[in-house]
C-alpha cells in the first residue's frame, strides 16, 4: 500500500502515538494500516484544514469524502436536525428521499433515470455488477490493470489494485489501462478500446458471458488518467456492440470533483449504462448509489428483492441534500475547475524545470505528479519523501499509481488561491529539502 | 415479500400516499418495495413511537435499527456533537475507536479479541465470508432453509430467502431449520447437527471445501426459533471437527435484543469463531461490524488489503459508543428481558384460547406467534390480517417464517408494561375484529 506506516518502525514513535499504534494492532489486528512514516492523530476539522492533538494545523489537500469542507455547518445542522426528528428505512414512504434524488438525477443525462441507495461506494459496485449480471446474464467484467472497486467479495475480484492475496475474480479479465501520452500516432481512446474488445473476444473464447466493463472515470488508481477528454466513446461503443454494460465509476470523480463537469463521464461526452456514486455525497456521512437506466434496471428491480436497511435513510438524505446545496450555493465545481486549473499550470511549470518529475497530469481538484528516477524510471522513494515531507510541514497529500511514483493531489473543494499558494510553497519547500530542481518561477511566487 | 405494498393498488391509496407511490417507482424504479396494504409516510420519532404526515401515533414493536428509542437524545447528542468536531477514517490514529472497540470486545469471549468496522451488516457478512474462505481455503458455505444474510453478491447467495430469482450460490448448502418442537424424543441439538455434518459430508463429496457455517443466533427468518437455549451446541462441535468456521449473525439478536444476553450465541454458550453484528449498532447510524478470534484474522489482516471508507470514522463510533452508553445506563438488556417474558405470557395466555394461534415463541423482546387455519396449515392471509389490523389501530409489527404465517413483534428495547400493554390491547382488539377467538384474559384485562 501507498504512503502506509510501518510497523516494524514503531518503536521510533513517540510514546503517544505508539500507544495507539499499539493498542489497534490488539484490538483492530493487522488489516488496519495507518499513513505516513509517522502516523497522525487528527482531532478537530474545520474548512480546508484539520487539527492533530498538539494543535498542530494541515492543510487538507488529500481527502475526497469531506469535499464541501470538513464539518461544513449546512450539513452539520442538516445532520443534526434530521437525527432529532426521525431517522428511519425506505419501506416507509417519505418525500425527501424522492425531492433529493429527483434534483440528483437531473444532473444526469435523460436515459439515466432510477436510483438506488447504498451505504458504501463497494456496495454501489457491488449492486451494479448484480444487476448487470442479471441483466446481460452474463457473469464476465473487464476492468484495468491496476482497478480498485472496492472491498466486497465481488468487488475485490475486480480489483486487481489488492495484489496477489486476493486473486482476480476467474470471470474477470484485465486490460492495460488508458496510455493518453504515447507517441506512436495511434488515437489513444481508440487504441484502449482495442484493447477492451480483445478481452471480450478472449472472455467470449473461454465460454464466459460479457456482462460489464467497469472503470474509474478518472482511472484514479491507474495513475489519473483523465485526458484527452472524449476517449472512452470508442470503449462505449465496443461495449455496446458486444451486448455488455458500460458502469462509469464516479465514486472519486463524481460531485464536481473533475471541475469541468458534475460527473467524471460527462467530460467524455459518453452515456454509461450505470454510474456508482459514494465517497463525498454526503460529506463523510456513509451513503453511495447506483444511477441506471430504467430499461436495464426494471426487470431486476421486479423480480429481485433488494433491501438497504440503512441506504437512503433520512438523515442520510439529509446530508446528501445538504452536500447538493453546498456543491451549487457555493459554485464548488467552477471552484474545483478554476483552482484545479491554477494549481496544474502552477505544477506544470515547476516539473518543466525539474528532472525528477516526469508529467502532471489533473482535472480540477485531482491531480497527479509523476516522480521518475535519474534513469527514467518510476521513483516511489521520491513521491514517499515528497508525501512524507509534506506532511512534516503541515500539507496532506497520497499517493498512487501500479509503481506507487505518482502523488494523488485531492484538495477539497472550498480550496481558494490562497490556499493553493500555501500548497505550493510547501511543496517547493519539500523538493527543496530533498535535493530536487526547483524552478524559480515556483521558488519566487508570494503567498 | 412479507407485508409488502401490492402496487396494483395504488390507484385505490389517498392522493398524498399514491402521489408518493407513483414518484418512487419512477425515480427510485421497482426494486423499492412499501410495507403495508396502505402504506406509511411517517415524519418523526420520539422514543418507542412514530408519527405519520397527520400526526397519527403509532407504537413502534418492529423496527430493530432504533432499538434505543428513535431519536434517542444522548445518541443525537454524541453524533451532532462529533459531527461538528470532525469525520475522518481509521488511517489516521484516533483513541475513540479504541475504546469502544474495547468495550465492545469486553462483551464478548476473551478468545473472541478483534474487531474490524464496516457500515452495513451485508458489509459485515461478506467480510467474514471472505476471512473464513482465506482462513480455510475453502469455499462452501452451510445456511438454513430460509436463511437470509445481505444484499452483496457473496451475501445473497447465502440467503435462500430470496427467492427462486436470486440463486444461491454453488458453493452453497442448505439444512432445514432447526424443529425445536419436535416431538419423536430426538434431541433438537443433536437432531440440527446432524443435518449440518450431512451437508459437509455431501458437499465435500462434490470435491467444495468447507469454509464455514452461518446462522442468525435467533433464525429470525426462518420463523423465530430461540429455544431449547443451548441446542446449537453440537452444531458448533460438528463444524469445527470439520475445519470449518461457526459464523454467528447478530444482526438482528445481538445489542441485548434477546434479554438473557448482550449476544444471541451466548444463549446458547456457545463461543463462535465470528460474529458479525449490524442493525442496531449505532440506532440508525451506519455502522457494523464483524468480531472474530485473533489466531483466526491474523494472516488475512496481515495479506489482504481492506479499508472501509467509512467504517470506524469518527462520528459512527460516537453513534456506536452512545448506543452502549444508553444499554448499560437504562438497563435495556434486563428490561429486554423484563417485558419481553411478560409479553410472551400473555400472548401464550392468548394463544392457548384460540385455534388460530398454534405457537409462541420469543427471547426478550423478539416474539413470534404463529397462524394456523382450521386444517391446521400455514395461514399467511390470518398473519397478514393481524399485521394491517394492527397498523390500523396505530401499532407496527411485521411478519417472517418460510410461509409468512408468523408475526414479527420486536418493540424497541425502552418498552415499559404500559407499552406491552397497549400493544397487547389492540393486539386482541385486531383479533376480535377478525372474529377470532379471545381468550377472556387479555379481553377483560385493564391497561
Amino acid at each position: 500500500m501507498v504512503n502506509a506506516f510501518d510497523v516494524s518502525t514503531t518503536d521510533a514513535l513517540d510514546p503517544a502515538i505508539q500507544a495507539i499504534v499499539r493498542r489497534r494492532a490488539r484490538v483492530l489486528g493487522p488489516g488496519y494500516k495507518l499513513f505516513y512514516k509517522t502516523p497522525l492523530e487528527l482531532v478537530r476539522g474545520e474548512g480546508v484544514y484539520m487539527y492533530d492533538a498538539q494543535g498542530n494545523r494541515y492543510l487538507d489537500a488529500y481527502n475526497n469524502v469531506p469535499s464541501a469542507g470538513h464539518c461544513h455547518p449546512h450539513v452539520v445542522k442538516a445532520v443534526s436536525d434530521q437525527m432529532a426528528k426521525l431517522n428511519t428505512h425506505t419501506r416507509y414512504a417519505a418525500e425527501p428521499i424522492l425531492d433529493y434524488s429527483e434534483r440528483l438525477l437531473a444532473t444526469f443525462p435523460a436515459e439515466m433515470d432510477n436510483v438506488m441507495f447504498t451505504c458504501t461506494g463497494s456496495e454501489a459496485v457491488d449492486l451494479a455488477l448484480r444487476i448487470s449480471r442479471f441483466y446481460t446474464q452474463g457473469t464476465g467484467v473487464i476492468v484495468t490493470a491496476n482497478a480498485y472497486h472496492g472491498l466486497t467479495t465481488a468487488a475485490a475480484e475486480i480489483s486487481p489494485q489488492l495484489g496477489a492475496n486476493v486473486p482476480v475474480g476467474q470471470h474477470v479479465w484485465t486490460v492495460a489501462a488508458p496510455q493518453p501520452d504515447r507517441t506512436d500516432g495511434v488515437d489513444p481512446g481508440e487504441a484502449f478500446a482495442a484493447g477492451v474488445a480483445e478481452a471480450i473476444a478472449d472472455m467470449q473464447r473461454h465460454g464466459v458471458g460479457f456482462a460489464a466493463f467497469i472503470a474509474d472515470s478518472l482511472f484514479s488508481t491507474d495513475g489519473i488518467l483523465p485526458d484527452p477528454a472524449g476517449f472512452l466513446q470508442p470503449t462505449v461503443n465496443v461495449v455496446h456492440a458486444a451486448g455488455g454494460l458500460y458502469i462509469a465509476d464516479e465514486v472519486q470523480p463524481g460531485f464536481a470533483r473533475t471541475g469541468d463537469t458534475m460527473w467524471g463521464f460527462q467530460r467524455h461526452g459518453i452515456v454509461p449504462d450505470i454510474a456508482v456514486m459514494g465517497k463525498p455525497m454526503g460529506n463523510g456521512m456513509p451513503i453511495a448509489g447506483v444511477v441506471v437506466k430504467s430499461a436495464i434496471l426494471d426487470e431486476f428491480g421486479t423480480k429481485v428483492r433488494y433491501f438497504n436497511t440503512f441506504g437512503g435513510n433520512s438523515v442520510s438524505i439529509a446530508a446528501a441534500a445538504a452536500v447538493l446545496d453546498v456543491i451549487e450555493n457555493e459554485g464548488l465545481q467552477e471552484n474545483s475547475q478554476k483552482i484545479g486549473r491554477y494549481l496544474k499550470e502552477e505544477l506544470e511549470q515547476l516539473a518543466s524545470g525539474s528532472d525528477n518529475v516526469s508529467a502532471v497530469r489533473g482535472a480540477g481538484l485531482y491531480l497527479a505528479v509523476d516522480f521518475v528516477d535519474e534513469a527514467g524510471l518510476p521513483a516511489a522513494d521520491a513521491a514517499s519523501d515528497v508525501i512524507n515531507g509534506l506532511r512534516q510541514r503541515g500539507v496532506l497529500i497520497g499517493g498512487t499509481g501500479m509503481y506507487g511514483n505518482t502523488l494523488k493531489i485531492r484538495p477539497l473543494l472550498p480550496f481558494t488561491h490562497a490556499h493553493a499558494n500555501e500548497f505550493l510553497h510547501a511543496f517547493d519547500d519539500t523538493l527543496a529539502a530533498m535535493g530536487r530542481n526547483r524552478p524559480a518561477s515556483v521558488a519566487a511566487r508570494g503567498r
